[in-house]
């Protein structure tokens, strides 16, 4: 072979792998449409200062930065970064269409970069397959969500997923209940590795992360069914979510409410969804939620959102 | 607005927009699957080697550049670079899979990103849309290049355009016959520019670049019509071209042979093709040729191709 490379963690599709990819994005693309989201490109850079301070201080790390041109690069300096994923993207586009009609149901299928480590099986540069509906807090937007990936799973010939719901309100409850509100992000950030670590990996975390034994185990009393004070409306809400998404087709089999589901994130604010393939173990396909918080960054007002993002 | 920016020569393709692109994209892609091409994916990133002394002293200060992650990003250092076409890429995955059958015949339909300065409905961002074929000198591969820009322009509907085609070696003649032969890539750069500032501006700048008032003049008399010494066999190539062209498709009255017809890149070796649209001034809507040295130049073999690139 010759001496010539790809950058560490990239790869080429080849014809065979490139066929496979551009059935899936044509299938996804179809499905979208079908369900009236609308096309959106964003261009693969952004300014700096756009991305940077959105991912926390490990996701930071993670930006591929772009030198300037001319004198400032020749110094180091970077003015620009490739975008991390599509939906701080997505804020700044509404944030500079303030006249975009609410709610604005965008999909965006592009590729992504993080400078990762790069392990097997995980690339630098991935697609994202994201939609999202801006502009509204209806229960509606959720359950298209949940009934979009679901179409687009079955159209794509996968069998025996299960979608996963909770809200991020029942949780906060939960840590209210046991007397741990100042540790809520903690105590989602240990519930969020309960496939990988198991439930004592889980309490061993949630003690570390500042809870008590006790705490902990009152959080597990409600994880197993226990009644969370003040989680009717939440929980009357994810109901409401789950019928409304049989109406748009969701095989009433493949939806579960799952209180033990937190999703890693920190920006969600409400419903919290993740698609898992029981077979095998390639961990969740598809995640999403509502996130209230996190489009009005740049506009200044508050601006509700919710979406779903599916890995390629 | 809020303070929030795109950076300078990026585009964001809001709805309306981005429905008529991917309505091109999939036009040109069933096309060039029609007549047999396979598509390509490459990452957006290369290895900064890769790509720099690929495209001019001019083209390397458009390249972006990335920098490396860790300690050699804070030092200001780069290792890779968004790419700047899809040929050389297309170089380098020849080069690392020597054991693909060939002919290849690939498609790539992908954004290339350069640091022009941007200019009205220019951007830094844009698409190409390339069909190469690596691995033949025959004809037909120039005439399945010809004939699938011609179906693919079609197929959007455009009327009216005509696809000029030339050969370097007659060129080459030319400057041969007039005593220039030293002086070829200068006479090529000026009859480069023939549609932009006619024949006399042309004239001018083949004496600044080194002929004389009798050569430049005898050049166009050749490119007017009088006989070009030794051309005789690219004469009936060219010919031959348009037979095979006409008989895989193309309407004869949209293929024109036109020896003022240069191109600017230097890398093409013999037969090159451009197409235009006559009404407005729009300049080249579609460019390729025959380029026998840049495939291998990874690989240190000699590897026949030619390609054609459509604007989008």
């Amino acid at each position: 072979m010759a001496n010539v490379h790809l950058p560490k963690g990239m790869r080429d599709l080849l014809p065979p792998a490139m066929r496979r990819r551009l059935h899936v994005i044509d299938t996804v693309r179809r499905v979208f449409s079908t369900f009236g989201f609308e096309p959106l490109e964003t261009p693969a850079m952004e300014r700096i200062e756009t991305l940077m301070g959105k991912y926390g201080e490990e996701g930071d790390k993670l930006i591929f930065k772009v030198l300037k041109r001319g004198e400032g690069g020749e110094r180091g300096e970077a003015d620009q970064a490739l975008r991390y994923d599509l939906t701080v993207p997505l804020a700044r586009v509404m944030a500079m269409n303030p006249n975009l009609p609410l709610p604005f149901r965008r999909y965006q299928v592009e590729p992504v970069w993080r400078a990762d480590r790069p392990q097997r099986g995980r690339f630098r540069q991935f697609h994202q397959c994201d939609i999202d509906i801006v502009g509204t807090t209806s229960p509606q937007a959720e359950a298209e969500c949940v009934a979009v990936v679901h179409a687009a799973l079955v159209a794509l010939g996968f069998d025996g997923f299960l979608i996963r719901i909770n809200d991020r309100h029942i949780l906060r409850q939960m840590a209210a209940a046991v007397g741990a509100s100042a540790l809520e992000v903690g105590m989602v950030t240990a519930l969020d590795k309960l496939d990988k670590i198991g439930k004592s990996g889980v309490i061993e975390e949630m003690i570390r992360r500042g809870l008590t034994a006790d705490q902990a185990d009152g959080v597990f009393d409600m994880l197993d069914g226990a009644p969370v004070p003040g989680a009717e409306d939440a929980e009357a809400n994810l109901a409401r979510i789950v019928v409304l998404a049989t109406e748009l087709g969701v095989d009433p089999a493949r939806i579960k409410i799952d209180r033990t589901l937190a999703r890693g994130l920190d920006y969600y604010t409400g419903p919290v969804f993740e698609t898992v393939l029981p077979e095998g173990n390639i961990g969740s396909i598809s995640g999403g939620g509502r996130y209230d918080g996190l489009i009005g960054m740049f506009s200044g007002t508050d601006v509700p959102a919710v979406g779903v993002s599916l890995g390629l």
